[in-house]
């Protein structure tokens, strides 16, 4: 927990800050706890009081299944959000369903996992509503939907341009800052008929892997509120594994959608740059472009990933947007029986934790039985990847974030300070930085060849060397952001969750290659880790090259459906 | 001119340095000219004493007709020269020609252009004959080609890298740097059969218009010895004109293959970035990303340089250069019987000399005669766009230049000094470089969107406000640069040349708009520009959006075909 914020028993209390105006000394209470206070009461007025929840009902450390089991939604308002959006589409398209009924039971979800998680940043419940009549009008006038989305909520990341409503990245700065506009994306799916429920919390300047900030405070893991549901898509992980949403819009330029999927048991889609909508986000450092961020969906299954794709790029945003690659979606895609698949034990620089490299070694006999072909490779590579990307995220030494972090008179979160403390920091010239971009293509094209010369069709790895940390733990990001350098494809789907002999002792390799003596490695065994990351999900990464998304998610599916056979008949 | 250097009758000796050694006072004779004079001698010597002409061929000022007319080639030879690649090549595979004989036609032609115009830094006729050979051998063995392109000849710009050769951008102090391996599109194209006889000028630095440098001399325009073909590939241009071959590798960042082809009548296509391969090339600002550099072709005809992108992307280029987008190229593409076609006769800085509009007059009227639908555009962004760029180029404030110029003991060009002078250049911080690229954003969005309410399919416009200039004389890059800034697919192609009513008297348009008081518009009536220019070609490009190649190259063969109907039989 960040800034002696005290635990409570209900979490949204726990996130409230005591109104300073009720104080007496509010002279001396610092401006961002006033900005910080005036946001968070403006989120949880919005929570309709029969959605609050009895603080017995938020005592327990695992809360995944809370909107199941608290009785505030209807059997059928149950099978809506339990359904996949692919499907629930369909019911809605069908008349099954109302899109005001599917968004109610939406709204309820969301606000109960924001009482477990506190993981919006913004509730729109009442013009949600107000959009699902509109969409069922128009639906019984023209007896057909308004586009592929119908209906559907769609939950949006906070710095995601949705217009009238604040985009911060996390910043008391920026606490007002108003979108003008719809981003693309957003504008997309309005278009495609989708509903906008909430907005969902990210860190701090959007530059961790957990998702803390003096404006919207902590959010938590719904499957073990003492670790982090990841970040900086953190809200959203922790919304949709709640069920609060089918689908929701994350951004990533290091793992920020990945590492939240994975942290939370879903799936995550990073696309290449500049194949989804990126135009109208906030953040620091507009318009650097040594490395670029994209856009793309979390979700509870593949089909729905694909569906977000596909509508997407079928409102051709290129034309509006021109620095998108126009690149239609390819519905049909033919995914060989048996695949190629290069695995990564580790990236030669942070040891995965055990549950990770059991969940892998499990994964890969079961590929294996399954006919796949298995190439493992050695990560030569992966040091100078992460190296160079991480002097990247930070070319001008943190200058832009100490500015920012100044105006909102706040201090940095302790991720944050340790990213602007970093020892890669430091203020870049341009023919420095023309250096760096220089390095970066020489290792693209150097991985290029060792993934020719492997041959592989696709790379299975872990996704962060540990699951779902405990928070402010997140100091590793490798995993993941070595494919954002490599501008791959990569999604990451999940495969277990910690189990009791999860440990050292049981370690699946014959020694963990390095990392005895890596504080990273560590935190797994300092606090006994079967423990302390008890009921963390255990998710995998899959990669492709470039824009290779439809193919990936093809691959994906198979499999899973590999790893999952359907029971024989009996 | 640069330099001092005094014409003479025959353009080798132009060209070719005193042997320093012989003078008497050579301690005090400049490094660079030491240097030069010995790259000069390398590529003057490799041309055989039998391909030399006699000094009264080589005195008009329009040599354009020289290898016709000069009785060097036979009339096999000269029809091979006179033919497309396409044709050409389809010969040589039905063994009308052997390589070999190919080969020879145009190491003799490109020799005599060479003397014409000094368009050659690296002469490797015998090591074409070699690969010729070889090719012929193999077509005996197997009864087959061995690629697409097998035995034809294709002319390297000098900076693109030929394992072995020298790729020097015209820095002196680059003169012995030689290749270690082939840069992509020359392995490409050399596995897919082509002959590679030449490399050809580019001006010290690249970064002008005009093709002139210390190491080398000055390129000439081969229809009016007093212009410049263009630059930066303005040996390629002027090699081309003359049928020194018809295809060749150039390159594009503000106009370099798109200018030198207009000056000198030939067809050339700017390809958006990242769709063909540029890697392995010398130059400074080596990983600067803000404006990207791209490869593309110079070409006698449109089916030439569609088989130069069919057969280059048929390799599959991204695989082994990952920055390349996969966009196969697409060898159906319907092109529609009457197009919208936008149209814009000026860019609202610099106006275009009455040729060019002119021409544009008459290519208006014509393609309205075909049944095209038109669309006058006002150019409200170029200014912003040309500025924009033009800041972008020089971001170190031309420190490296200065620093290469220096280490090779040379002084700048008049038109690098010019670059280096320009206001716009100071020392960026990475700040305020994204701050550039944010702006470039915007541009590019605010492009597309009048683009899209315009409704049209390309655009129409001038390549540069002049035809070829005088030596000296290109200082405005913004017709051509427009398009690199917002990555639009470009090609150029001739129309007309200058005739004897182009004045201001006859100017097209009932004024001209702009730059009456314009030293750029000026140049044309400073010294009587139907004179000054006389016999230049007159060229026109179309433009669409980004990667939209194939149907670029499909619009303009429609134009084209339509702007020069077939005569109807009689």
């Amino acid at each position: 927990m960040s800034d002696g914020e005290v635990l409570s028993e209900n979490p949204i209390a726990l996130q409230t800050i005591r109104d300073p105006a009720t104080t007496k000394d509010h002279e001396t209470i610092p401006k961002w706890k006033k900005v910080a206070a005036r946001r968070r009461q403006e989120i949880n007025s919005k929570i309709p009081a029969e959605y609050l929840l009895s603080p017995t009902l938020l005592k327990p450390t695992n809360v995944s299944k809370l909107v199941e089991t608290c009785g505030l939604l209807t059997a059928r308002e149950l099978s809506i959000v339990r359904s996949s959006a692919v499907k629930l589409l369909e019911s809605v398209h069908n008349r099954n369903f109302t899109a005001v009924e599917a968004t109610t039971a939406f709204c309820k979800s969301a606000a109960i996992a924001h009482q477990a998680t506190n993981c919006l940043a913004l509730v729109m419940f009442e013009e949600a509503l107000v959009a699902a009549a509109e969409l069922d009008h128009y639906m019984e006038l023209t007896g057909k939907p308004k586009g592929p989305l119908h209906g559907l909520s769609i939950s949006v990341k906070e710095h995601v341009y949705l217009a009238g409503t604040p985009a911060t990245s996390g910043f008391v700065a920026w606490a007002d800052d108003v979108s003008p506009a719809d981003s693309l994306i957003v504008r997309v799916l309005r278009d495609a008929g989708a509903v906008f429920h909430v907005k969902t919390t990210n860190p701090q300047g959007l530059m961790a892997l957990e998702t803390s900030s003096k404006l919207y405070g902590t959010t938590m893991n719904p499957y073990n509120r003492n670790l982090t549901p990841g970040g900086s898509s953190g809200g959203e992980s922790a919304l949709i594994a709640m069920r609060g949403s089918l689908l929701g819009i994350g951004t990533d330029i290091g793992g920020s959608i990945r590492v939240p999927a994975a942290f939370c048991g879903l799936y995550g889609l990073k696309p290449s740059v500049a194949r989804l909508p990126h135009g109208g986000l906030s953040g620091a450092h507009g318009g650097m472009e040594n490395i670029i961020g994209c856009v793309g969906p979390l979700a509870t299954c593949i089909e729905d990933m694909r569906l977000f794709c596909d509508v997407v790029l079928s409102a051709k945003p290129w034309l509006n947007e021109p620095s998108l690659v126009e690149l239609p979606w390819k519905r049909s895609i033919e995914t060989p029986k048996t695949l190629n698949i290069g695995v990564m034990w580790d990236d030669g620089v942070v040891q995965p934790h055990p549950p990770i490299t059991r969940a892998l070694s499990e994964t890969v006999s079961s590929l294996r039985k399954a006919g796949h072909f298995i190439t493992f490779l050695k990560p030569t590579l992966h040091r100078e990847l992460t190296d160079c990307i991480n002097k990247m995220y930070l070319l001008d030494a943190g200058q832009e974030y100490i500015d920012i972090l100044n105006a909102g008179e706040e201090t940095a979160t302790p991720l944050m300070q340790w990213i602007i403390d970093g020892s890669e920091n430091k203020t870049h010239t341009m023919a420095e930085s023309w250096k760096l971009n220089g390095l970066r293509n020489e290792l693209q094209i150097a991985y290029a060849a060792q993934w020719n010369e492997a041959g592989i069709d696709a790379l299975l790895c872990p996704t962060n060397p540990s699951v779902a940390s405990a928070h402010g733990e997140s100091t590793y990001w490798g995993y993941s952001s070595a494919f954002n350098i490599l501008d791959y494809s990569a999604a990451v789907f999940p495969v277990s969750s910690v189990q009791e002999n999860d440990t050292l002792a049981h370690y699946p390799r014959s020694k963990p290659v390095m990392g005895k003596e890596d504080a990273r490695f560590n935190t797994y065994f300092g606090e006994h880790g079967t423990h302390k990351y008890r009921d963390a999900p255990v998710s995998l990464q899959l990669v492709t090259r470039r824009y290779r998304e439809e193919a990936l998610l093809g691959m994906l599916e198979r499999l899973v459906a590999d790893l999952h056979p359907p029971k024989a008949e009996t």
